[in-house]
């Protein structure tokens, strides 16, 4: 059985619109691709309430690991921190190893500028400032660094909003985390496309190729206009070894292909696989 | 008071990071710019009930509205209505306006294709099986019709995930709802750039800007590289007048502005507002 993951997005951008939620696709995408299923990504607003909210409502739902991204920095409004230790009901502190963190990044900024000496105001010790017993991860390419707090069967992960410090924190400390714990499990997708179809023609086909390949899942996205359907129809497996994956991948595409030329659909192929 | 709105988006697909989330984007800027405020966006599997849970949460929150996009397609994976009838605790019913408008739909398409007859096979009719006392939205651009309904205090909208048809049923069927809601109330903003000023300097400027101007919410989003700071600030206000609102954003982006200079930032103004 995969784990399973919940993402938190924090941040007003995201509920005005400002923002396109491009770091929710690029975490369930990585998450996916590492074997993990996301159950589901929620965005809430930068307030402490609202934060400690969905973090103690997706506690309650048992993942195994929650990431929440934005919130980090130095601004009042960065509020992530205060959220969580509220949810969890731990002290704010200010964490030595996050300080010389966040010390060691303003120093060389300031070094490399001749300026004067870097002051630790209080919105540089803010970035340090996190919930009791939780670890800093390092942020290789912005200040505030990401937070990891273990507990009782879960694991949770505070990653930066701004996308490149996310994406690094990342791969650096949660990726290789992920994919301890998922083992060999992966996840392989591939879609084919189908002219010449209308979807509910098409619903019956996919019931039965889902049916007789109780591992695949398979769903349609129109992608034509109403009066020319263009179907996407991808196909994804969870497997432990790849050969299996497509192997069964393969049995549905010829089975579904099948069925949509004889109802007088093209079919075409286009190799979209992520291992 | 703002009329608040939830918005919960079906679909395996951005679970998995194969489809960025482009429909919540546009639901936020659009309810947003009517004046609307929108609270949380959710991410649900194609799962009954998850959707049914998901939508259950909302509606303990009491948001004025609640807009869920995806899952109202022919496919067995269409759950949307099926999650919400069970949220509701409501039956679900093929209601004969909307089954007119899918017949009509598929009359009209199999006329310019000179076929046969137009079935209107199960995955057809699926379309119009919709919770009791439930009232169909006519889609001017798809099949599947959105559908609305009205509880105490809360209006519940489903819409297609498709977002030509989404977009098409929301700018028809729920502008005018939200607009006649919201009244006068509109939402502005303007964003400002510094250039040579770090977030964490930045920091107690925009919480000075903020005391002495109530109304206004400020927010910094880092752009740059570390090493060569370039900061969007981004000021917004709800008012229930244009002229209110305006002179608002004036006064603070003055004030503001004057703050970065004085400590040895620039500023560039790039106007952006929403009417």
């Amino acid at each position: 059985m995969p784990s399973q993951m919940e993402i938190i997005c924090i941040g007003n951008e995201l509920l005005i619109g400002k923002t396109l939620n491009t770091n929710a696709q690029w975490l369930a995408k990585r998450a996916t691709s590492l074997g993990v299923i996301v159950e589901r990504i929620t965005v809430a607003a930068d307030d402490v309430d609202e934060i400690a909210d969905v973090i103690r409502e997706a506690l309650q739902r048992k993942p195994r690991f929650i990431i929440t991204t934005g919130g980090l920095g130095p601004t009042f409004d960065d509020k992530t921190l205060e959220g969580t230790a509220r949810a969890l009901n731990r002290k704010l502190k200010i964490s030595g190893k996050a300080l010389a963190m966040v010390k060691e990044k303003y120093e060389s900024y300031v070094r490399e500028r001749k300026m004067e000496k870097a002051e630790l105001t209080p919105p540089r010790v803010k970035m340090a400032t996190i919930p009791e017993n939780a670890e800093p991860l390092p942020n290789p390419v912005g200040t505030a660094p990401g937070v990891r707090i273990d507990l009782e069967g879960i694991v949770l992960i505070a990653l930066p909003g701004v996308p490149t410090e996310m994406e690094s924190i990342f791969d650096e400390a949660v990726a290789p985390l992920l994919k301890k714990e998922a083992g060999e499990n992966t996840f392989f997708e591939e879609s084919i496309y189908a002219d010449g179809i209308m979807e509910s023609t098409l619903a019956p086909f996919t019931d039965q190729v889902m049916h007789d390949n109780p591992y695949v899942y398979i769903k349609s996205h129109p992608r034509g206009e109403e009066r020319k359907p263009h179907l996407e129809i991808h196909l994804s497996t969870n497997a432990t070894n790849s050969k299996i994956a497509k192997d069964r991948l393969k049995m549905a595409i010829t089975q579904l292909s099948a069925l949509i030329k004889k109802s007088g659909g093209k079919v075409a192929h286009q190799r979209r696989t992520v291992t």
